[in-house]
């Protein structure tokens, strides 16, 4: 593929090698999830927020901030994963603050039935083969093109999460 | 977010920084390419292989290649691409292996308004704040990890388009 005018054609490489090896793991460990469990990624990401969420629920906009997704794709997400019966909608009773969605007794079987071998994926194909300069260099480039998209901010902080625990 | 049992708490944290990361960045650029150009990221990957395609026209198996995506992707995209202009379907005189993939004028003009900003995004978010290290170990962990999955030789080679190119 050829580089575009501007671009030094070696680091043009590195933003392909970049791209296509994130996407391709990405597409990777959702196919590894379809044929282990049969959940797709952006089903096993909604049931591992909802079980790590106070009562196993979350508001739909808190969901989205969790995911950093849209809340219309939260939406339709939702939508398809009740119609399976992993998630459940319910209304507020103390609030006027929209939806509650809840996680089911089946959508937390799948979650424990998915996870082993989807950890054990992330560390095989991502992890273990790091060593510790590659971690640090990982983080931080992450970490800093985070900041500079403004996204570093949009998942809540652990303080957060541990507020909402001790609320609930 | 909680670690699981098994992965050190460190390691978690950079699996996380780097899967959050790559997802925002190719989000923030879809969202870049549809307001300067209005062509979604996915869009503009299929208008960048057949621009740079002998007679600027793929078969749809030459293109799922090139994209690393499964036939069954490009098709769809493919439609909804033809419905907007910026593509066209045609069938092979020559052979029987299927149906070409070919750029319309209208999807070269749209690569042409969309490209320097593109360019411009990547280079801002992603390869102008790398160091010379950062650039070796972001390009030598992405490849090892392609090599590990299993995808590092789905897309031609240089030598095979350049083949390509003299039989055309």
């Amino acid at each position: 593929m050829s580089t575009p005018p501007g671009v030094n054609p070696d680091d043009w490489e590195v933003w392909r090698d970049y791209f296509r090896g994130a996407r391709e793991l990405v597409a990777a460990l959702d196919r590894r999830l379809q044929d282990d469990a049969g959940i797709s990624h952006p089903e096993y990401l909604v049931i591992l927020s909802l079980w790590q969420a106070p009562e196993h629920r979350l508001r739909t906009g808190e969901l989205a901030a969790r995911l950093t997704w849209e809340k219309s794709r939260v939406s339709h997400q939702v939508s398809r994963m009740e119609a399976r019966g992993l998630v459940e909608r319910r209304e507020c009773d103390t609030d006027l603050r929209g939806v509650w969605v809840t996680l089911t007794d089946e959508g937390a079987r799948l979650f424990h039935a998915a996870s082993d071998d989807h950890v054990q994926a992330i560390r095989e194909w991502f992890l273990d083969p790091l060593d510790e300069e590659e971690k640090v260099v990982i983080a931080r480039v992450s970490q800093r093109m985070r900041a500079l998209l403004g996204t570093a901010h949009d998942a809540l902080p652990p303080e957060a999460e541990a507020q909402d625990g001790d609320a609930a």
